[in-house]
Parts: structure tokens; C-alpha cells; sequence
């Protein structure tokens, strides 16, 4: 049935028509605030329930979005906009090739001064409540008998758990704090995970491309990695997993299924289910890094694979690394069946994890702070996403593709076959601004044309002249 | 040539004889502070140089001993003492008995509430500085740009690296903060080392007894355990050693030499040595352990074997664990020739160590409030050593044999060949008094008449009724 339109259709469109034209005439920028409903039924002398309409147009044509307490924002222009990232496939079988002195180049700058630093995925002080989290640390000292110097508990400090076993109720984990291990970041709890399950020799399935420190950790555990392509809309392709295990004997997988790291894909809940019924079918246990779980821009918190664990199978770990503050080396797991275990490795590395920090973090999060904090970094960051996107579209040439990332704090670039990520890096450098070039993020270095760029600290003049900078270094390249 | 007494020779020593005479009643007790020269002289109406001569005749008997700046104190009785315990030797060749039972439930007890805790060998709060520490921690964070939010440098916190640095002048060590390296707590560093220098089924030299926890280290390392015999005097049996080397393939050697737990032994400087150039000769890396080296009785801070290190072999491990903080997890390695490889272990396992916890101690050394400390708490151990020896040798049966420890916490005490401490600890453990047995303290379980106590808390009412049911308890099993 053709509807008619009325008198009041046709305002609304005209003012939705009138934003759209700012918007891609960058009148309007990425992560601008509009006028409240109010305000805009004001201005234009239309009712409220018209200027929701234009607003509910513009949201649904996907040039602007409804922030939940917040009003509508910006998002973005699509004619603007470049094209979401290829997943080239790996090389068939087991390869290693040694990527060791690029990341030992690339690790350097790190800590290099005066270098705008894009390849850093860990907070920017702007967006960390410093003050707040000191006041933790005074007060979790002040309440402990001992002024935090006493050894914690092995499993860790229990206000924190109990907090953690809280936290997992919006992935709809029934947990306690019994379920819960703490240790010194999510580093040491992955690699927990990866001795309690395997032993040296074994093979783990991993995303492709991956967190590059992890191939270390591998390594160092004498482990061999099976890559699994992962797609950055629908995460680890579960059917090539599937035929992967039938020729490969896969001990354990370690996957990151919400916002992985670089590509920032998001795995879709019933993939998880999917996913977590397969490797229980072939009784392999799932170790699940879900450090930037709570980094979500949509509305909700994302599940996890654990939330669908019926065997104990899935070993989740995580931290306050990417949230809060990764110098105090605050982090978790929840290892299922494996507890045990994980408990008696933990007792034979670090024997427990550092008090003061444990405790400041459990008192930061049970008096709401950590939650207050988290809703204005999510705010923070999927503004600084859209702005990041915007200035690589306006700055890179025009064949880039670059990822849309529904959370976490970084995008997953990729350029014209002839550029050299490396190349590009060390010019970059040259120009004081770090980048991850996508060589480091795969075992056999395919990912020749791809950086990985953060989002981390926040949009600024500086930023917005590094990324001009860096695009006119690609265009150089191509 | 034969001296004629004096009529002050006469006087200092009948000076000497009614004190000497007060010790053996125990009227003096042992850790009793004698009056000062001054008022002795002033007292008994002889020159301070008699008094003076009294006294260090007393000292060279051994009764009484000189602490600089705060006088002269009561040593021992020797009448009252009890022998020093024999060191079994091990069982020929590699053995591995499970003594991870017992382990399991003696790790139980030690958070046991309402326990008297003579079985761990941490410091008791009243000897901790609890308010210079905390102001050390508020200070540090102020002090730091980001408010200890942030990654530490892999190697560690500088401020920190510079007072070890420093320290290491003490025993002689000519090293800058370059040679050092953080790690959380003492367990970490030796677990970085002997993944630096071997490979699972490899075989580690270790003294016997010794700590337990380090047993479950190897275990999990996949390394095989071969003991030396350790005396309480001369430590590591080196001519022991040097036979097993012709015959054993061993990889690395892991000792302490300074006050080895559960010993109390001192390796002599020369035995040092010479165990220093005799695995330079067959280019084995020693990781010493040297936990307890500034907790020393005596004047001087003995040396290290890192010390006499020409090669870079010696790999030195610490902590402020029994020192000052053990729930800070601050901890460090000097790792000679293997530096790189540690801190490619590091960035593998846990990254880098805390922030705020590295930075807070980095203070408080650099502000000289470690030294202070240690001053007063070697000062308290000492008299606590000597009290809770006079304790047992009132207390437990005539046949006891405890050690003598120079430096340190615990006391090893061998007992009636027929008392199983196993059992002891049980039933201790019903009374309420919790002990280490000695069967945790091998691999072979051989040490089942031995027990080990710690000396760590101040002596009270409370400790001596919990010693005095110990010796009943053993009394009823001999």
C-alpha cells in the first residue's frame, strides 16, 4: 500500500535534506553535537514529533546517531567514505616467519619522546580519571590492616572479584568471585591459559591478523600458531576453523572476539553460540581475551563466548589495561574448569599479584567509579573513531580502505597494493609519528599494505596535521 | 712469655664472672642489654677501662656482644644450647618423591586465621614502617606525570634501578641501573632466570634443604632437581658438587648463599669464590638467590658470589618481599651476560611489573628510609633470633639440635630421630601454632625430624606459650 505524503512529511524531510547537505559538505563535521529536538522545533517553527522525524531520517540513512542521555551526533558521510578492509587468507599450513626485528623496531618507538604516537592501543591521558583512581589507592591503603603490604590472597583480592563476578552479569555470566583469578594484566592470565591447556609443540588456532605480542608468547611457550582468517564484520570464520580442525591438531584457541585487535571486528552473538558449541563438540578450550569487552559504542554490552560455556570450556581473561590504567597491571580470568590449575601456575611464576594495585582497582569499582568513567570513555572514543575516520577519508588517497570499528581503540587501514607498511613506517617516523605497520600482525608478515592506526587520545589539531602528514607519505608510497 | 695478673686484671675479671654467673641463672636473659661502660665503672667503682676489659672479656667467651651505637647485650648461654643440626646427605642420584601434599595443606594453614604463624618467613607487621611507606607510595604518585597510570619501562622503574645500583656497592657489585632489572617479587626473577639459561628436562643444581616453593618452580618447568648438601656453617658442600658435575649434565645452578632458607647458613666470602671460579670453569650460569642478604647479624653485609663474577654468569635475584612489602611484589635480577634475554622473558610473560608499587619503593630507598629500616629490623631480628633459640632450648627436649642463623629468619631444628614433624605439624596445628616439617624441604622427604620455625614476629607472652606447647608436643613423640 503507497502512502500519500502530507504537508508534515514534507517538512521533515526538507530539514533532514538541509543537514544532509551540511554533512557532506563538512559543514557539519564527524562527531558533532546537533540541536537538541527542542531547540530544532523551535528554530523552525515545527513541531517536536516533526523534528524527531528529520532526526530518525537522518539516523536511518546513517549520517547521524542517537547517543542514549546525550542527543544526536554526527556519524558519518558516506560519500566521504572509504571502503572496509580485505581479509587475505594465510598462507595454507604451518608458517613462521620471523617478524621478531620488526617488532623490535616497531616496540622501540614505543617509548621514543616527541613522537605522536598512532601506534600505541592504550588509553591517552585525557581520558583517565587520575585524581578518582588516586583517591582509590589512599583509601584501599588506609582500609587495609596491613596498608596493602601484606601478600594477597593467591586467587586475588576478593572486593575485586566480586566486582569482576558483577561486571560479567551484562554478558549474562552467572559467575561468583569464586570464578575468579586475578593476575598481573591480561598478558599473564593469557599466558596462564596457554600453559594450563597446552603443552610445548602443541598448535593453537589464532585470528588473522592478530596482536602481535602474542606470536612472542607463543614462541617463547614453544607453541605453534594455526592462523584463522577473521573477518572484520563477523569475526574468526568458523568454517574454515571447522576444516581446519579435522586436519590439524588444534589444542586450544585463543580468540578476541569482541573489537579484536587490529581489525576491530566484532563478533555477532549467535557466531559466538556457534563458536563456542564447535569447540565443545571437539572438547577444545577456548581461551577468550575480551580486554576490550567493555569498549563498546553501540548500545549494549556485547556477549562473550563464555556467555554460552556450558562445560567450563571458555577461559576468559581480561583487564583494566585499555580502560583504566595499564601501569598497574590489574587483570583477570575466568578459567572455568581449569581453575585449579590455574592457580598452581600462577603460584610457581608470580606467586600472587601486587596488593595496593588490586585493591585500589576493587574500591575504584565498587564505588561506582569505574562505571561513571567507562560511559564517558565509550563516549570519548566513538567520537575520536568517526573524527580519525573522517580525517584518513579526507587525507589518504581515495583507494584506502579503513575498518568501522563498533568499539575498542583502533583502525585497521588498508592501502594500495604498492605501498610497503614498513616503508611507511620508518617515513613516518622520520616525520615524528608512529604507526603499526600490518607486518607484525600475522606469522608469515602478509599484511604488507595494512597499518593498524589508534584512536586513543583524542582529536586535536596535532592529530588532525600527523594523519595529513601520514596520508601524503602513502600517496608518496603508491 | 708468660703475663702476671694484675690487681686490674683481677678486678675486670671478677667483674666478669658475677655477669658471666647471671647468664648462666639466667638472670640476665638472652637479648638483654648490659648497663654502659660509664655506668659499670660509676657502679662498681673501677675505671672504664676495667669495665671496658670486662666486658670484652665476656664478648670473646661469646656471652655478650657489642652492637655499634646502641651497646653491649647478652648473647647466649652456651651451657643452656642445644647442638647444631646434621645435614643428611640426598638420596644418590635424581629422585622425585610427591611431597605436593603436604605442601597443599601446610600452603593452607598459612592464611589460616587465629593461628599463630611460626611456619612463614615473612615479616610481621610491627616491623614494617607502615606510614613512611604509604607516604612514600602518595608522594611517587604525585611526583609521576601520569600519575603511575602508565607502562613502566620494560627493564623497570630508574629511580628503583639506580638505589639497587647503588645497594650492590655494599657487597662489592660495580654495577649501573643498566644491569638491572624489575620483576614482581623474588619467585619472578629466579623463574625469568632459569627460563633464560635452560630447557625442560634439563637438570638444576640446588642446595638441600631449601625452600619448598622453588621445588613446584622446576616441576613446572619441566626441569629435574639435583642436590647439593648444604651446611648451616660453610653452605653449598662445593667438593660435592664438583663430583656431581662430572657426572650429572647439570645446566644451571640455583643457590643462597646468604642465610638459605631453611638453613640460616652463610656461605664464607672465600667458599664464594671458589664456587664462583669453579663454575666459571665449566660455564655454568649461578642464579643467587639473595633474598635475605641484607637481613645480616653480623657488622658487615656479606658479600654475593655476583660479587666475584668476571663472566657474567652470576645471575643475582632479590626482593623487598622480606623485607619490607611483600604484597608489593617489587623484585629484581641482575642477570649479568643474560639481560637480554630476561627482558625478552619479561615482555612475554607480564609485560612490566606495576607502576606505582616500582616507583613508591624507588623512593623510599632513594630518600635513605630503607636503610633506616633495615638498620632497626636487623637489630630486631637479632635479638628475636636469639630469644626464640633460648625459648627452645628451655622448652624442647635436651636432644634438639637448632641452627645458628647469622642473618635471616628461620631456625632449623633437628629433632629426636623417632618425632615425625609431619605429625608435629598436625598436631601443632590442633593447638594452634602452625610450623614448616621438614619434609617440604627436599625432594626426597628425608628431612622427617626437622622442622623449620620463623622468627619473624617480635618476641611475646603469646609466642613463648606457643613455643613452650611445640616442645611439649614434641616431647610426647620422641
Amino acid at each position: 500500500m503507497q502512502e500519500t505524503l502530507s504537508k508534515d512529511d514534507f517538512l521533515y524531510m526538507a530539514v533532514a535534506e538541509r543537514f544532509e547537505n551540511q554533512i557532506e559538505k563538512n559543514i557539519l563535521k564527524t562527531g558533532d553535537k546537533l540541536i537538541s529536538l527542542r531547540a530544532l522545533s523551535k528554530e523552525q517553527g515545527i513541531s517536536i514529533s516533526t523534528a524527531y522525524k528529520a532526526y530518525i531520517e537522518l539516523e536511518n540513512k546513517g549520517f547521524i546517531e542517537a547517543r542514549p542521555k546525550s542527543g544526536y551526533f554526527v556519524r558519518f558521510s558516506p560519500s566521504q567514505y572509504l571502503k572496509t578492509p580485505d581479509s587475505p587468507k594465510p598462507s595454507s599450513g604451518l608458517v613462521k616467519v620471523d617478524v621478531e626485528e620488526m617488532l623490535r623496531i616497531v616496540y622501540k618507538t614505543l617509548s621514543q619522546e616527541g613522537v605522536v604516537k598512532l601506534a600505541t592501543a592504550t588509553p591517552s591521558r585525557e581520558l583517565i580519571p587520575e585524581a578518582k583512581l588516586n583517591k582509590a589507592m589512599m583509601e584501599a591503603i588506609r582500609r587495609s590492616p596491613n596498608s596493602c603490604t601484606a601478600y594477597e590472597d593467591v586467587q586475588g583480592n576478593l572486593t575485586l572479584r566480586k566486582q569482576i563476578a558483577k561486571y560479567a552479569f551484562n554478558w549474562n555470566g552467572n559467575i561468583t568471585s569464586d570464578d575468579v583469578v586475578t593476575s598481573q594484566g591480561c598478558m599473564e592470565a593469557l599466558g596462564f591459559c596457554l600453559k594450563a591447556v597446552t603443552q610445548p609443540g602443541d598448535t593453537v588456532a589464532m585470528e588473522s591478523p592478530t596482536y602481535f605480542g602474542i606470536f612472542n608468547v607463543m614462541t617463547s611457550l614453544g607453541l605453534k600458531v594455526l592462523e584463522i582468517p577473521t573477518d572484520a564484520e563477523t569475526g574468526v570464520d568458523i568454517e574454515y576453523l571447522e576444516n581446519a580442525l579435522h586436519t590439524n591438531p588444534v589444542k586450544a584457541c585463543l580468540f578476541v572476539p569482541n573489537f579484536g585487535n587490529p581489525s576491530g571486528g566484532l563478533m555477532p552473538d549467535h557466531r559466538k553460540k556457534q563458536l563456542v558449541e564447535l569447540l565443545a563438540k571437539h572438547q577444545i578450550p577456548l581461551i577468550e581475551d575480551d580486554i576490550y569487552g567493555e569498549m563498546y559504542f553501540g548500545k549494549t554490552r556485547p556477549k562473550t563466548c563464555k556467555s554460552y560455556d556450558k562445560e567450563g570450556l571458555v577461559m576468559l581473561c581480561s583487564s583494566i589495561s585499555k580502560t583504566l590504567a595499564p601501569g598497574y597491571r590489574v587483570g583477570w580470568c575466568i578459567p572455568g574448569k581449569f581453575m585449579d590449575k590455574i592457580i598452581s601456575i600462577k603460584l610457581n611464576s608470580t606467586v600472587s599479584s601486587a596488593t595496593p594495585t588490586q585493591a585500589a582497582v576493587g574500591l575504584f569499582f565498587e564505588t561506582g567509579r569505574y562505571d561513571l568513567h567507562m560511559r564517558k570513555m565509550r563516549k570519548a572514543l566513538h567520537t575520536q573513531c568517526l573524527r580519525y575516520i573522517q580525517a584518513i577519508s579526507d587525507y589518504f588517497p581515495k583507494d584506502t580502505k579503513v575498518s568501522r570499528p563498533q568499539g575498542g581503540y583502533v583502525l585497521w587501514i588498508e592501502m594500495n597494493k604498492n605501498v610497503n607498511a614498513f616503508e611507511l613506517f620508518e617515513k613516518a617516523l622520520q616525520e615524528k609519528v608512529s604507526i603499526a605497520p600490518g607486518q607484525i600482525f600475522s606469522t608469515d608478515a602478509r599484511f604488507t599494505n595494512y597499518i593498524r592506526i589508534s584512536f586513543g587520545a583524542p582529536y586535536s589539531e596535532f592529530i588532525d596535521k600527523s594523519l595529513k602528514k601520514l596520508g601524503k607519505i602513502v600517496e608518496s608510497l603508491r
